[in-house]
Order: C-alpha cells, then sequence, then structure tokens
C-alpha cells in the first residue's frame, strides 16, 4: 500500500466529530455551520433535479456557474475572468486544491507551504512527489517571518500554496504581506494557490484581498472559491478556480482525472446564489460576527486565553491561563470527554511533533443557544 | 506546469461533445442516458435537500448509503462487507478509481492495465509515479490473451486495474478468465482495482462477476460501483467503493485529500435507489438490450461491421466495410460534421499512436427516437 497514506492520519476533523458523537459532546470542531443556507438557494437546487438534467454537465461545469463565478470576481475585486476560459467548476475546494497542486508542480519540485496549515496540504504536496518547504507563523499574532520566507523560495520552487483568511489562525492577510509574497513570486517565476474559501467571513472591517489582483498576479495565481463557506451549505461540495487562460488547461486535466465534474443541480443553485444581493454577503459576516464575539467573550470570560481572530469560522484559543498542563492533543479529547464540548488541537495544522502545542480551536459558526450551551458546560467543567 | 499534464489532452467525451454542440449533431458520443433516472430516486434527492441535512456528511459516506452498499452487494453477489469498516462513498468512479490507486500505488510500482482502456487510467497511474504495464485484448473477439497477462506481471507489480463490464468493448469477463486473473494476482501478492461501474449493464443473459467474490481475493479487491450508470443520472457523480478492512483506511485517506466528502442530499437518494427491487435491475438491463438491439441492426443495416457488445452503454463498430480508408479520428469528425451524428474514435482507448483504428463507438443508452434519428442521418449521408 501507498506507505506516506499509510504513515498519515485520518484526518482531524473526522476524528473528533466521531469523538464528539461518541461522548455526545456539543461539537465545535469541525467547521460547519448548525443552520441552514440561504432558503432560495437550497429551493433551487431541489427544483433543479426536477427539470431532467440530471446527466453530466460540461467537464469544467455549468455555463451558469461559470458566468457567475466571473461576475463574483468582477463585482467583489474588479477581477475579469473569462467564464469560458479562466473558470473550473469543482466537487468542493478540497479537490480544487489538489488540482491546481497536481496542475503545477513536478516531481522534485519544491512548493512553499506555511503553518499552521490545513490537513490535506502537506499530503498531497508530498503525494505528487514534489518537497514542501514549510515556514511557520508565530502565535499570537501570525506574523509573517518575510526572511524566513524569502529563505524558503530558491530555483526549484514551482509553488506556493496559501490561505487567506486563513484556517486556524483567523488572520486575514494585509495588503503589505501579500505584496511581499508576489514579489517573491515573480521573481522565482513560479505561482500561488490561494485558497480563498473564507473570503466572504471577514470581520471588524478587514476586507479580504486576493492575491490574483495584485501587479503581475494575474498569469500566476490559482484562486479557490468554496460555495459550502460561501452559503454556509459545506456537505454540497461544489469549489470554483479562477485562473489565467494559460493555467486552466492543466487545472481542467487535473480536474478531468479526480472527479471529471459536479452535479447539476447544485451548480445551478450556487449560481443563484453567487448573484445574491451585497445585503446577504455583508449580512453573512455581521452575523459570524456576532457570533465569533459572543463565543470570544465566554471562552475569555473562562480563563482561556483569547487569540485575534479576523476572518473564518473559528478562534484559537491558548489553554494555558487555564492551568492546563498536558498538550492540546489531551485537552481537546479531555474537554469532549468531561466537558462534553469538542474542539480541535491545533498541533493537527503542523508538519512536525514540535510544534505550539497548547492551543485549541473552536468553531464558533453555531446557534447562539449552542454556543451558550458549550460555555456553560465548560464552566461546569473548570 | 506538469509535463504530464501538460502532455495529455482534454478528455475525448469532453472534445466530441463540444463538437457534436457545435454542429448540432446528435451525441452517441459520451456515454449518459438521455431519458432520467428514477422518479422516486430523484423525488427523494429533491425532498432531502430540504430537511436541513446540508452539511459534512461522514467523511467515509452517509451510514444510510454504506449499509445501502453493503446490502446491495450480498443481494447480487453473497459478498459481505462491513458497512462501517469496508465501504467508502465518493464523488463518482473517476474519484474512486483515482483513489484506489492513490492508495495502493507507491512511486516506482508497476500496475497492469488492459487495453483498450478507459482515459483517466493512464494518467493517474503516472501522475503517482508508478509505471504502467499495458496488455492489449485483441478486437473483434477481445480475448484475454493470457500468455501477455501472465508477462506483464513481476516483482514489482502492485496492483492490476481492469473493468468489466468493459467500456469500450462491451465484454464481460468470464469466471475462467477472472480465475486466471485471481491466480496471478495471488502469486504476485499484489491488488485489483476493479471498474465495475456497468455492473448491471449486461445482456443475453450474460452476468457480471465481482472479482472480489473468488477465492482469495476479498482481501486484495477494490471493488467500485457507480450511481450514475445504475440509475441513469450521470450528473450525480456519486460512486461507492467496497474493500477489505486492510485496505479501507488508506483508500479512506486517499479519498480525504481528493475531495473529502459527497453531497448527502444525493446519497440519500442512491441509498433509496439501491434498495430498489429486482424489477428495476432487470428491467434497467432489459431496456437497455432493447436499444443495444436496435441501434445494433441500424448500424449492420447500414454496412458497419457491428462487434458483439455484452454489457455496459456502448457498440463498437469496424468502420471499413463502409469503405472508409482514413483512420478512426478523421471519421468521427466527418461523421459529426457531415452525417450530423457522434460517436467515439476507439483510438482513444490506447496509449500508443499504433493501435487499430478503424473502430468507431457508438452509444445506445437513448431514447428509440433520437436512434432512429441517428441511423437515419447516417443513411442519408452514406
Ligand atoms: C473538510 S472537514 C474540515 C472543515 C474545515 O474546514 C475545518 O474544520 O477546518
Ligand atoms: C466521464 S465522461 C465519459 C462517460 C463514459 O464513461 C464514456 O463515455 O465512456
Amino acid at each position: 500500500q501507498n506507505a506516506l497514506l499509510s504513515a498519515t492520519g485520518t484526518t482531524i476533523f473526522t476524528v473528533m466529530s466521531a469523538l464528539a458523537n461518541q461522548h455526545q459532546a456539543i461539537n465545535l470542531g469541525q467547521g460547519f455551520p448548525d443552520y441552514d443556507g440561504p432558503e432560495d438557494v437550497v429551493r433551487t437546487a431541489a427544483e433543479a433535479l426536477l427539470d431532467g438534467r440530471n446527466q453530466y454537465p460540461p467537464m469544467t461545469g455549468l455555463p451558469e456557474l461559470r458566468n457567475a463565478v466571473a461576475a463574483h470576481n468582477s463585482r467583489f475585486y474588479g477581477l475579469e475572468v473569462d467564464p469560458n476560459a479562466e473558470v473550473v467548476v469543482t466537487s468542493g475546494a478540497t479537490e480544487a486544491i489538489t488540482a491546481c497542486l497536481m496542475a503545477v508542480l513536478n516531481p522534485g519540485d519544491e512548493c512553499v507551504l506555511i503553518e499552521p496549515l490545513y490537513d490535506t496540504y502537506l499530503p498531497v504536496v508530498k503525494l505528487l512527489g514534489a518537497v514542501p518547504k514549510l515556514v511557520r507563523l508565530s502565535p499570537p499574532n501570525w506574523d509573517l517571518p518575510r526572511a524566513e520566507l524569502a529563505a524558503a523560495f530558491g530555483p526549484k520552487t514551482k509553488a506556493i500554496l496559501f490561505n487567506t483568511p486563513m484556517n486556524p489562525t483567523g488572520k486575514v492577510f494585509t495588503a503589505a504581506e501579500l505584496a511581499f509574497i508576489g514579489d517573491l513570486i515573480a521573481r522565482h517565476d513560479c505561482y500561488a494557490i490561494c485558497d480563498e474559501v473564507y473570503e466572504h467571513l471577514t470581520f471588524d472591517g478587514w476586507k479580504h484581498i486576493p492575491l490574483m489582483t495584485l501587479p503581475g498576479m494575474r498569469e500566476r495565481c490559482m484562486r479557490i472559491g468554496s460555495a459550502g463557506k460561501t452559503f454556509s451549505l459545506t456537505g454540497w461540495k461544489v469549489g470554483y478556480i479562477s485562473c489565467d487562460r494559460s493555467l486552466m488547461p492543466n487545472v481542467a486535466k487535473a480536474h478531468q482525472n479526480l472527479t471529471f465534474t459536479t452535479a447539476p443541480n447544485l451548480q445551478r443553485a450556487v449560481a443563484v446564489g453567487l448573484a445574491k444581493d451585497d445585503a446577504y454577503f455583508a449580512g453573512l459576516s455581521a452575523h459570524l460576527q456576532q457570533k465569533r464575539d459572543r463565543l470570544a467573550a465566554g471562552l475569555a470570560g473562562l480563563g482561556f486565553g483569547v487569540l485575534e481572530t479576523k476572518g473564518t469560522y473559528f478562534i484559537t484559543t491558548d489553554v494555558r491561563p487555564l492551568g492546563w498542563n498536558g498538550d492540546d492533543v489531551s485537552f481537546c479529547r479531555t474537554l469532549t470527554e468531561e466537558a462534553k464540548v469538542t474542539a480541535i488541537p491545533v498541533t493537527a495544522f503542523y508538519a512536525s511533533e514540535e510544534a505550539p502545542n497548547h492551543y485549541a480551536r473552536f468553531a464558533f459558526c453555531k446557534g447562539d443557544a449552542l454556543l451558550d450551551e458549550a460555555l456553560a458546560r465548560m464552566e461546569r467543567w473548570l
């Protein structure tokens, strides 16, 4: 069997969700809302099953959705892409990330990754025979270590894969940071895979900036969005890649070998979602910001160290102020078993054992009553 | 960019479907029905969107569907698998094939493939750094060349990937052929990836036999099924893998890096489909057998050499008896442009240029009126 996969664990999200179910814990681990997506989007998906369009849609996506992705890029970022030659619809952002890595990496190529990182990045880079070059952000501020990042780029660098707004840190990369990264990409003549699934989930006036909109970056970036995150429908697994026409053929050919295409009824519904008015998108982040504030205040009140979250579904907490002496994995297990609340140990987002091991990540994309109940359970436990 | 993908073409199915649309041709190329799937299955998928279960389902699939896959294996093949530890639901059979290859192959491993072959097999084997070993069936009877197959296995063989009922040949592997393959697998201590998406589409009393049901094969096989083919809903992209518990962890970890999971409403509907009575499955093949007979008779009447089809959606025809002097690719282009009927050139299912180049594949999974109109168009053209 494949040695890399044999040595990889089952994703922490599945492990912790299973543990949560086993202990009837409130699951603030895996990042999914406990509320449903917009009614009109869901209804469109249901109706779209009933008019006989259930066979293979075009490999790169239905024209309706490719047009909607292009219009969305233009509306929010002034980014103009050709819906026919610069957009590929995928079966979720996970597939999109794998397809983009597959499109550009050759065995032996180096790929720069930024820790803490989402748990599919590293195995996929390795499975493709490429060499990961890891650079770490330092908690609690998660600033970009510029000298180290520059040192990670070299003659063999083919790509950088990074995530903004960033899971699990809640960091939103600044224009200055993006310009610094863009400069490295241009100087080393390489590509960027931009995991931007939380693009609409930013708070306190922080605005997401796609690297692809910076000067010189249009031909080098593969920008990834996710209907699951943008419409609170994580189970639908509809993602979309925007990239230059020089990159799109290889991205599409990777996709053709990974899933080939994606259910047409879901694609049609996501097209309706992307056309929603500005109030929808503003409301989405305002709604989540309130939840962030509610959970952050509660956790701080319980004695957690609460790190700043500028975007995403997640709050990272420092468990040392609680007097916890063990590691984050045992903290999250104990919290699940005893307090009946589940969080994700942040070491799961690091490649090596030597990582900060006193952080736990909580998802706040949940109903207020559930957040309050989770806080009450933790209070009783502490 | 990735050299293998840069050297690969866009899938022939997409190329020919685009050409068909451009010329308003009847598309007997890409294999999809022009009729809808069972009404109860489609309705279940629509209703399942509306009760609030639109977030991530479990990574290996909803329990409902895993149970249904296990029950289906038991009912049709007497094959008992544990729904909790031996089934993985995927976003279509294309993902399933890639996940199974990824689960077992290491760079440098050899993988035996049988030509003619489906067009994702070879690029995926190569992208994983493995070495394909190709063995050819000989038209028009597509018998298994036993000595050549045995010679393709060696000390580096890790797996064989093959397809029965087989696209594009319509071959259904016999018990004797499967026993021969099984013996090679056991002797070389390797695995089989069994693409069985056409398992219910067999004709004239031919029965599909999963290699996994043969003695000694249960621990070595990854058996792949497809809701798209079994329920005439090719756009849904729901597949399922049945395999021993010793293989399932790596298959699941590959899946976690490819798509992670699949839309819950579609999974719930497919569970309803797999529980349909025997009359449904018998009716499906009887319905397609009539269509095969209709198109085969029509093509023979026009002078095509019609090869025998025991299963799948497809008839392979020899175009030489028509007096065609060029190759199959120009035949299919000309047929699309002039006769306004699209077929697939069978050389697309071969790895090298040196392949039989006088075969065209026609899909018969279409309404009778459309099949008749296609035949009438070709008659006028000839
Ligand atoms: C695909 S399951 C994980 C969901 C997620 O993005 C997270 O919890 O970080
Ligand atoms: C995934 S598109 C191709 C459909 C098919 O299986 C075929 O036409 O051979």
